[in-house]
This record gives C-alpha cells, sequence and structure tokens, in this order.
C-alpha cells in the first residue's frame, strides 16, 4: 500500500524535532522572563467564530469540518480549523470576562492554511504570538518590540533591524494623496516598495487613480529618510493632525523600546512600512534580518478593534507575531543549530542471556542517577553494539564487567571520545560521567 | 454576538496550562531518561491514511474535512484529523525505511474524536505515548512498563498498579471456553469483569453462546489469583501450547521489569486484564490507582502487526500510552498541582510620567538579570499597583527609588511577603533577590 502525507504536511523526526524544541524552548523562556502567560484554544473553532475574520482570501484557505452524524452526510460545516492565534485570544477574552486586564499571554501552536505549498511554505505551521489585551498606554507596544529583539538575540540573531510606522501616519499619506477612500488598497501597493521599486509602485499608484499633485505629496512624506527622531520631526513637519498623532505615539513608542534595552541601530522608524492587514489602528512593525533577504521574520501591531468584535466591549490590544517556521528555516540553512541527533548521554549493551540482569540492573541504576540512557534492545554481537554507538554518537558506553553485587554490578565503561575504558561499580558510574 | 467554543473543545487559562505543562514536563524527562526520542506528526491525514484502521466506531468519530475548492463543494472528504498517535508513527515507519531500528519515540499532542462529551471527556484530547518499533525481545515490554511506572512516580502517585496479560493466554482462554472463533466478543465481555462482576461477565458469555463445560474452563483459568511467578507457574499447567508461549514471555517480561526497577508490589500478573483493543498481539498491560476508582490511567502493550499494514515489512512494536488527561484531572482533584497562578518573579510598578524611563530601566535591568518581570503597564495609584501584586500574589515589587544614575538608578524593593522595603542599586537586585 502506498502511503502518503497529506498535501503540504510534515512530520518531524526527531533531528528537526529537537531543532524545533530547542528553538521554541528558547523563545519561551524570553516571553516568560517578560510576564506573559501561556494559554492554548482548540484546533477547530466554529465556523461563525471564524467566518468573516481573514477577508475573501482568507475564507478561501480555510480548512471546514464535516458535521458528524446525518447533517455531514448532507454536507453541513460546522467548524474550520484555527487559521491564526489572534482570532481565538478574541473569543477567549471575550468568554472569560473575570479575566484581569492588562490580560499579556503567549501561545506557540499550530494553525492551518490550505495556501498553495511551496519551498519553506506548509499548510500546517506554527505560530509564535505575545498580545497585551487592555493597555492602550505605548509602553505596552514597546514590550512587544522588546520581546521580539530579546527573542531573536536569544536565538543568535545580531544583525536585524525593527521597523516601525504607524497607520495614522499611513491614513495621512493617503489623505494628501488625495486617496482617503482608497487606503487600504494603496497601503497594499505601498508595503511592495522592496520588491516592485518606486517606479512600479508609482505605476500601480497612477492605476489606482492618483494624480500627478497627490504623487508628490505622498512621495514627499516616503521619502523621508528612515531614522529615529529627525524622522518622526520631518513627518510631524508634512502630515495634518490625525497623522502628528501618529507621530507622537510612535515617539513614545520609541523612546519606550530605547528604555526597555532594545539598541538604537536596531529601531527604525520607516514612512513606507505598510504591512496590509485591514486591522491595525495604530503603530505597525516588522523584523527583518539585514544579511538574508527572506523577508520579515516578526511583525505586529495595535488592533484595538478586534477584541471588541466578539465581546461587545472595546479593548486596546497589541501583539507580535514571530515566524517562527521561517527562523527554524533560516537558523538551519545557517548552521545555527546542530543537524545530527543527540543520542542519550549512555548507551548500555546488551549482554549474552545469563547476565541480562545485571545489565537492565545498570540501566536502571544509571537513570535513577539521573543520566539519559539507552538500553540497547537486541542481541547482537559486541562489535555490531559498538558500531551502532559510532554511528549515534553516544559518549559512552556501558557494558557488564565482572563482580560486584547484583544490586551494586561492575561495570565496564567505554568512553567513545578517547577510546580509554574505566572498570567501576555501578553507584560510581553517574559521578565519573558527571565529572567529565 | 454570542460566542462559543466548538462542542467538546475547550481553552487553558493560564493556571491550566501551567499545571499542564508542568506535568507533561515530569512526563517528557522521563521519556528522555530512557533514550525516546520526540517526533511530530501533522494534525491531519489523508483519509485513505486513517480509514479501516479503527473498527466502525472509530470511523464515526473522525472529524473529516473538507477538500477545498470545487470538489468541496460537491462533499468530497480527503483528510481527517488523527485519531491516535499510532497509526501516524506506522505512516513515518513506513515513509522513512532509512530509520535506525529500534526506533524508540515519544510523542505528546493532541488527537481529536467525535464521542459525546461529557464530564472529563473532551473531542480534543492529548495523548503521551512512547513506543519501541522494531525489537521483539521481552525487555522492550518491560521498558515500556517501567517507563509507565517511572512517569507515574515522577508525578507523585505512589500506590497504583501494573497489570499485565498476553493476548496468547487470552486466545488460550478462549479455545479452551470453545469460542476461539470468538475472541474479541469474549475479551470484550471479561473486560467488564470489574463492572458488571462475575455473574454479569457469565451472563453475557452464556448469550455469546458458551456451554457450562466451556464456562467452567473459562473461570477455572480466570480464577487463578493474580500475583507474579506463581500465578505463571498457575496459568501455565491449564493452558495449551500457545497459551504457555504467552506465560513464558510474560516470565520474561515480568523479570526483566524487576530488573529495570519497578517495585514488585507494583507489577500483577492478572489472567482477567483483556483490554479490548483489536490490533495486540503479545504482551498487554494497564496501570490503575489504587486508592481511586477512576479506571485505567495508562495502557499499552505489543502489537506486531500494525507497523506492517503500511511499510509491507513486518515489525515487532511495543508501547505505553499514558492517560495524561484523566491523570491531570486527578492530579488538580487531589491537591496534587497548584490552583493559583505563578506570576512573574518582580513586578515593576509604573510611576508618573516624568519617572517613566527609570521604570522601563529597571525592568530591562531585571530582565537581563535573568528575573522573570512584569512591567505593570497603565498609570495607576500606587495603592492600586499594590493591590494588584497583592492578588496575582508577587512576591517582589519595584519602585522607582531617589537617585542612582540613569544606566543604574536606585530601586525601592517591597517583599510583600514580610512587608520589609529596601533600597538598592538596580545593579544589586538581582543577586539580592537570588540571594533570599
Amino acid at each position: 500500500m502506498a502511503v502518503h502525507l497529506a498535501k503540504g504536511a510534515r512530520d518531524f523526526l526527531p533531528d528537526a524535532m529537537r531543532n524545533r524544541q530547542h528553538v521554541m524552548g528558547k523563545v519561551r523562556a524570553v516571553f516568560e522572563r517578560y510576564g506573559f502567560d501561556p494559554i492554548d484554544t482548540p484546533a477547530f473553532e466554529r465556523i461563525e467564530t471564524l467566518t468573516g475574520k481573514y477577508g475573501d482570501e482568507g475564507e478561501k484557505l480555510m480548512f471546514r469540518i464535516l458535521a458528524r452524524g446525518e447533517e455531514g452526510k448532507e454536507g453541513k460545516v460546522d467548524m474550520a480549523l484555527r487559521y491564526d492565534l489572534t482570532v481565538p485570544l478574541a473569543r477567549v477574552v471575550a468568554m472569560n470576562p473575570a479575566l484581569r486586564m492588562p490580560f499579556k499571554r503567549w501561545q506557540m501552536a499550530p494553525v492551518w492554511r490550505a495556501d498553495r505549498p511551496q519551498r519553506g511554505r506548509f499548510r500546517e505551521f506554527w505560530q509564535c504570538d505575545v498580545d497585551i489585551v487592555g493597555a492602550e498606554d505605548a509602553v505596552a507596544d514597546a514590550e512587544c518590540l522588546a520581546v521580539g529583539s530579546d527573542a531573536l538575540r536569544a536565538l543568535g540573531f545580531e544583525r536585524f533591524q525593527l521597523r516601525l510606522n504607524d497607520r495614522r501616519i499611513l491614513r495621512a499619506i493617503a489623505r494628501a494623496a488625495g486617496a482617503h477612500d482608497r487606503e487600504l488598497a494603496l497601503l497594499i501597493i505601498i508595503d511592495k516598495l522592496d520588491k516592485i521599486g518606486r517606479d512600479g509602485v508609482t505605476e500601480q499608484l497612477r492605476a489606482l487613480g492618483l494624480d500627478d499633485a497627490g504623487l508628490e505629496r505622498l512621495w514627499s512624506i516616503l521619502d523621508v529618510p528612515a531614522g529615529h527622531h529627525a524622522t518622526l520631526d520631518a513627518l510631524a513637519e508634512q502630515l495634518d493632525d490625525d497623522g502628528k498623532i501618529g507621530v507622537a505615539t510612535l515617539r513614545q513608542v520609541l523612546d519606550a523600546a530605547l528604555a526597555l534595552g532594545v539598541p538604537a541601530d536596531k529601531l527604525v522608524v520607516d514612512p513606507t512600512l505598510a504591512r496590509g492587514l485591514d486591522y491595525y489602528t495604530g503603530p505597525v512593525y516588522e523584523a527583518v534580518l539585514l544579511d538574508l533577504p527572506i523577508g520579515s521574520v516578526a511583525g505586529g501591531g495595535r488592533y484595538d478593534g478586534l477584541v471588541g468584535m466578539f465581546s461587545g466591549r472595546q479593548l486596546p490590544a497589541v501583539g507580535i507575531s514571530l515566524g517562527i517556521e521561517r527562523l527554524i528555516t533560516v537558523m538551519e540553512e545557517q548552521g545555527m543549530l546542530p543537524t545530527s541527533s543527540r543520542p542519550a548521554e549512555v548507551l548500555v549493551t546488551m549482554p549474552a542471556a545469563d547476565s541480562r540482569t545485571a545489565a537492565l540492573t545498570i540501566a536502571r541504576g544509571l537513570r535513577e542517577a539521573g543520566l539519559t540512557v539507552e538500553l540497547y534492545l537486541r542481541e547482537r554481537k559486541t562489535g555490531d553494539q559498538l558500531k551502532y554507538a559510532n554511528e549515534r554518537g553516544f559518549r559512552w558506553v556501558a557494558f557488564v564487567g565482572e563482580g560486584g553485587s547484583p544490586a551494586d554490578p561492575q561495570v565496564r565503561l567505554k568512553d567513545m571520545e578517547s577510546g580509554s575504558q574505566s572498570d567501576l561499580l555501578l553507584s560510581d558510574v553517574g559521578p565519573w560521567i558527571r565529572s567529565r
């Protein structure tokens, strides 16, 4: 019988899995250091919870689950797999009015999208989010930036940039360009600046209906050089009042992020940063690696409207999502992760039947001493077992030795690195290995 | 808008989530100590991978996913959510012929079944499995028992029993009773002995067509008292040759499990242990808590046929699955887990606007010192912030103090346990807290 994975799905075998656990463990430690709490939500949500939240495109990419029983036979769909972790968070907040605000949560979990599978893009992938619900202060935005910066540094990245903008600045640009009624379309075009260049953007904006005067005002703002306070000053000069509010907010976010320890050279106010998502209402940001042209590796912003969609009560919210899958891929490609399997610390070899009990006693004793121990599970020649130990990269191999008592038998311990052998009582092996 | 979870689904808020992480972390450490490697598989599988593996009942309980695009509109189903972790393991082994045997893997992940939701039973729940593929030796079975025993002890359970039997013993019983052609039905009835008692079982076996002579032979075997070697000796006397092979295997498993450190009082050979699953071929076992009538909290056995179903090559396999959801429920009910949230170690209070930068510097410095730190994210009166710290159970609360330098400001640190306050330089706070 031919057997296949579902399209766009992956298995993670031990090497890959340990790499993922390593990366997620590092990130999780940063989230915890900032006082975020973990939550988890189900893989599936009622269909009405997800419908209407992700636009037409998202709607198409959702995996729908057939109802059970008779209704299912008639094709009724009542649930879908979660598409991100943000809408489920909004639902959790709405359903738990007693949650203490601000509610700071982290979540790392798979989401599912029926995208066309391609290199590096899968239909099941993990998201890795922190969000703060119920805090409108710019310090909350800055905490998200600081978490993103610390997480990237914890993973070993040194050359990256956090680019910031504010949706109110972008809205003011749309107004200045005479396109306030086509704001989202305009954003999506500006977002392509990196890819299609200034001429490409100009062409598409013309197609959107912008005239020369509008384009001139637009470029005069977008051309303000990315930077810190000078950028903000220059933007404030050109923007209307709502735009100035965006500038003032970014100033607070920038100052707070610096005070929280984000290095100044990693923070850049960039008026061309758009991020196409509809639901952002204030600051937006993304992280890019400077030496690797792979797009953003983290992104987020303030979305003060989303949580209220379920709860009726308006609650401010801000978050950042690490592109954990992309980061893992980069780290594997750049040799930032071990590629070979790390076996248990000790292999206990399996002797002939009459010495078996001693081998089991040795495995037991070493485990009780806190070592990770693999017991060789087949009867094979010693040479074959040593070959296995070698291939897997075990540092220590234990054989049943001569003598000792049944409870504390003698162990012949081979150090595969040096090739040397030592004869020790079982009770002495743990300390011996620990000291080396 | 009313908002609901999907039927039979759960959210895990921070308290519950930390408990789950605690339990799974303990279990994972045991799995690693025995040299098992982690893997992960996708939430969904092709429908043909899962169909025909779980019987009619399982088939009904599977969550089916509608195909995307036109086919889906016509009701085509091409995938289903995984129903357990065992069939995916068999698929992984079949698809990766280069995997080194024996392959010892652990996996902890959710599975989905459309069971009728009831107290303690959900449609999404985690399984927590270790399996050894490619080892036919009884030591492999014993390692699974030892892992189960160590995991339960690591969670704090002391009074439990691992009950063992062998499918060949049960088959021999069926033959002795004249019901070799109704073996599975007979097993399922015997499995109810705890619930419906001897009279109930006898009645149902009569309905299955057993006559008095068959019933007498059956009870004469099932009545062998549960125990160790004496039980095995008594069974061997009454069973035919195939049954005797089961007895001899259990003898090896029992001896190996004892040598691996499973306490003798926790191991019981019990000829009435049936475990209804079709695919077991050799030893079967389950764990029960002695003081709590909640059914089994772990179960497993040898299933030498399942992996070959996909791969064509027959590979022996044996495993144990911990009933992690049931264990977590018991531990919560028995007060074996903390019930209140554990906040970050330090709360840094938010002062008036003119001292903010110092507060952010303090949060940054304490995080850099490795402490977990929550920064209070709203401007509130000091009393309100202290009340919050109290309610959440923070041990340490940090205020901006007077003096120090911008890079190393003075901190007023309050110990919420003793009520005492100390004035320290930021750089001294980490060591101060660590020493207490």
